[in-house]
């Protein structure tokens, strides 16, 4: 199933997404939030209708740096020992078509396409075994970074936080199993150019390995969002550019630069 | 004012902190949230009969590195040429009296007393002549520390970000000004013993300074924190031991260490 969250006439929903091509989709509105049981209400209205949000509202966003070995050479990096993450606050998540806001103390905005677990329960200390069972499904993200101040900044707080560093969407894709999702396309383009080209195959760490790391540390809780790394082609965004992450059997996240207000 | 949020028969409220010494001290109920406008409601009750949470829930706690230039050398660092800042999230967040639980993963745990900023409004890209607005009031933070794990991670959210690693405490003082907030002692004790000792006037990077980088980045919300960097003297803490930071004309907040369940 695919889970939108959007607006229409003021209202907030979930919806789950049906039918095919741009013309012929449809939400079914979800009774309920698809964090808990729910059902589908049958009342459909077309996806052309309504506004899509970001999938999830997260409390946090847990992102792993150089988790691709091609991506950290080309930042010139050796590869970490162990995973590492960082946080992007939820003040910086935006939905599919929603602008990202070019950042006046920075002149080196950079995309970075990646796949995104939305975890679907609260936990902690989630043994490898049971990592299937604490994802609700996946959904494209685009870690857009600050990269001249990612330099300059030992924490990346600024550089990979600021407000709109984080698209999340189009929706969240629950049918994907663990197994599929280790073996995906990643695909970035800019302008209808492409930029960057993976598989999530290239993880150096695992989903698996990714998960019981953070929960080891801290607790998870339903809508949060892990960032599993992104491939190598990194390069620069401008003002005016759309800029679209597609995930093989997810789909496209789609965002245009603009200048912040 | 000295406003803290309590519970009491499994009720949740903030209250305005009254009277004098430790059984005088009452808590006028507050209606409504301390971020909008909002009365006492004259319903007092003893402190001693409610228990203290964290007395506020922040959205996210910015927190910023080595902003005291002794604490900076202590560690072996060079003083960074600008504030650089990271997250601890809020599942770090515990209050007056919970217990850190000493994390699995980390055999050199370490407590930084630091001056916590509470936001009481919605702001970003604010002028240093507007901070003042800002603010909502003070309170105490320990930013409990994995230092083996902080040495080891290029980022910190796993060695600053672990469940518990975020106290703060005991209440929020807003009757403190600007100016003020830039020259009160700052202690840590474990076990009764002195361990940090400073003055925020020592910051390498004032208060303004550090708001005004922050939210040319991204949005701070009402309740969010700002963590304004640790005086010298971090040290360790263990299982069994208590630990209390105590700033000047705020208060103290105490914790104890446990092993974690």
């Amino acid at each position: 199933m695919r889970i939108a969250r959007f607006s229409i006439d003021g209202n907030v929903a979930f919806g789950a997404v049906e039918g095919e091509g741009p013309d012929g989709l449809v939400l079914d509105i979800i009774k309920g939030i698809p964090f808990a049981d729910f059902e589908l209400s049958g009342t459909k209205v077309p996806l052309s209708k309504v506004r899509l949000l970001p999938p999830v509202l997260p409390n946090k966003v847990v992102a792993f740096g150089r988790n691709y070995a091609e991506h950290a050479a080309e930042l010139g990096h050796e590869l970490p020992d162990a995973p590492f993450a960082f946080f992007k606050p939820s003040t910086s998540v935006i939905g599919p078509g929603d602008a990202i806001a070019y950042p006046s103390f920075s002149q080196e905005l950079h995309h970075e396409a990646e796949l995104a677990v939305v975890i679907g329960r609260m936990c902690r200390e989630v043994p490898r075994e049971r990592v299937k069972d604490v994802i609700l499904g996946y959904t494209c993200a685009n870690d857009v970074t600050a990269r001249d101040v990612q330099r300059r900044e030992k924490q990346w707080a600024r550089a990979k936080g600021f407000d709109t560093s984080c698209p999340l969407g189009p929706w969240v894709e629950t049918d994907i199993d663990l197994k599929t999702a280790g073996d995906l396309a990643v695909q970035c383009t800019v302008n209808g150019e492409q930029r960057q080209l993976g598989s999530t195959s290239q993880m150096v760490h695992s989903i698996e390995e990714l998960i019981v790391n953070i929960t080891e540390a801290m607790t998870l809780l339903p809508g949060d969002v892990i960032l599993t790394g992104t491939p190598a082609g990194v390069g620069p965004l401008n003002v005016g550019d759309e800029v679209a992450v597609t995930i093989q059997g997810i789909g496209t996240l789609t965002n245009k630069v603009i200048k912040r207000g």
